[in-house]
């Protein structure tokens, strides 16, 4: 008897109005906005701060802050939901969402650890993770050489020669960033097109470290136990060329983090070529009631903090309309 | 020569790619994303912050500030296009906009001081303003007790006693702000239901100061050379009741300032039952070619500062492709 009460117990506390996951932009703004509005909300993340913690420049276009690193604005944004935590107007938990279903009128949130929550709505707001180059020896060399985040792994390159695969803007960051640790920077990109902006070209050149290789397509990183050289073909020649370098930087873009809704939401590839969560743009609802989606994950048209962040407190408002 | 050629300068200088008009959260952001982008930009505007200046209560939602005053978060955004001005990377102009006009592919912005500015792509972020009561006496009044803007003119009422039209959540912001100030403060409602958060509505017991009238249809306003009373109907007993006050601060909700733009953009009065500038919510282009729109003057749903900085960031990026 006792013990089944316990147990009552234990699941009503498992059941929320409203789970959020994700702990980027998005999903740290909605918490804000469900908290103040006294929704029964549960925010799930592995960590705070998504994609944006991956970003080697400083910031200059996150209204408010001249200029503040990532980590920083991260922190600041943390702390902020985690006044409403200490207030009990939410709950955060540091999990990762394996899956997510919806039986009847509740969705069931089950993680990699096998919890399960319930809830009536859900924002999904998990960002994007980086797009792999899909290369032999990339898989194997994670974490021994090979790395998809500059601010993470750049310093342990000091003095070290590297390669960073993508000339966008965020190859060019991480470039800039890497000047500061490693001897030299290779930067290789397929297009024969710089996409950085003058800016940063500037500030690349300016290093006297990084040397751009246009019309280059990586075929293979190698190693022993680490990462020594990559195999890349110069498209104008077609020849094979080996750069010799100990860590690979693979800064080519971002894949949606959908996978959670597979078969629950549509998805839309339209917009960018990705398959992206489908929302109304104007109140992040997806094609399942009480679901909603906001921020990078979506097929928004921009993939900026500012925009990441009304998306979530718009989604935050759509889901409290719901719930009444 | 020397005259004509001076004439065809000052026209160069007038010309520019991207005006924006408005000053407010989704001006200031389209702002610092166009600079940042090095677009030929003018920010038009009268004076920086726009609504949020006249809200009374401290900003709790927008990320990265846990609580902040109106007052200093304008500053802070002020300050943060500031920067970019100092790097001469966008134009501010302190001034009234008093119409926009497209003729082939430009644009021509007219300042009520006669001023005309040129440019190939516009956002408008003019916001929204108060939204009048229109009884008798208000418009006589104003300056003299009637006032739409309670950080503005609160501290006059040192030990009087006002009222506060409108029962919703900024009508109560502004009681408990006046609660600084004045002796007592009626604050009158139409609607039998008080739209308020309980939060506020508890603020506003504890001050010991507010009193609600529910069912009160306001009817004039009187005075002599100032404010000193209010009639009001009962909507229950049909009776007209008189309130002796010195002060009265209308919140009854907003209206768009979308003055300038009339005949320019389609208009769409369904969303939210007022006339607000009608905007593809992904990209927040009008139905006009080159004129973008951003913020409350729009049919976006849902209006907040942090949510006005998205929309501002997507109308930038929106003016940026479409000037290349």
């Amino acid at each position: 008897m006792k013990n089944n009460s316990f147990t009552n117990q234990n699941k009503k506390q498992d059941c929320f109005d409203l789970i959020i996951v994700g702990g980027g932009p998005a999903g740290i703004t909605a918490g804000i906005y469900a908290a103040r509005q006294g929704i029964k909300t549960l925010l799930i993340t592995k960590e705070f701060g998504g994609q944006v913690l991956k970003k080697a420049g400083m910031i200059e276009n996150y209204p408010g802050f001249k200029e503040i690193s990532a980590l920083d604005l991260i922190k600041k944004f943390e702390n902020h939901l985690k006044k409403f935590e200490s207030q009990g107007k939410i709950k955060i938990a540091f999990e990762n969402v394996g899956k997510i279903k919806k039986d009847n009128n509740y969705f069931s949130i089950l993680t990699e650890n096998k919890k399960e929550y319930k809830s009536r709505a859900v924002i999904v707001a998990t960002g994007a993770d980086p797009r792999p180059l899909e290369v032999p020896g990339e898989k194997e060399f994670i974490g021994k050489g090979v790395s998809y985040c500059v601010t993470c792994d750049g310093a342990c390159f000091q003095n070290k020669n590297v390669a960073v695969i993508g000339g966008g803007e965020s190859g060019f960051e991480a470039a800039i960033f890497l000047a500061n640790f490693a001897k030299k920077i290779y930067v290789l990109e397929y297009s024969p097109y710089i996409k950085a902006t003058m800016d940063n070209q500037k500030k690349a050149k300016n290093t006297g470290k990084i040397e751009i290789i246009t019309l280059a397509e990586v075929k293979e990183i190698r190693g022993e136990n680490f990462v020594n050289s990559i195999i890349y073909q110069d498209l104008k020649t077609k020849e094979n060329k080996t750069l010799n370098v100990n860590g690979v930087f693979i800064e080519i873009g971002n894949q949606p983090a959908t996978s959670l809704v597979k078969g629950l939401a549509k998805f839309d590839h339209l917009i960018n070529n990705l398959d992206e969560i489908a929302i109304d743009p104007r109140t992040c609802a997806t094609s399942t009631p009480g679901l909603f989606a906001a921020g990078d994950v979506t097929d928004v048209a921009f993939k900026q903090i500012i925009v990441a962040c009304g998306e979530g407190s718009k989604a935050a408002m759509s889901a409290f309309k719901y719930l009444q």
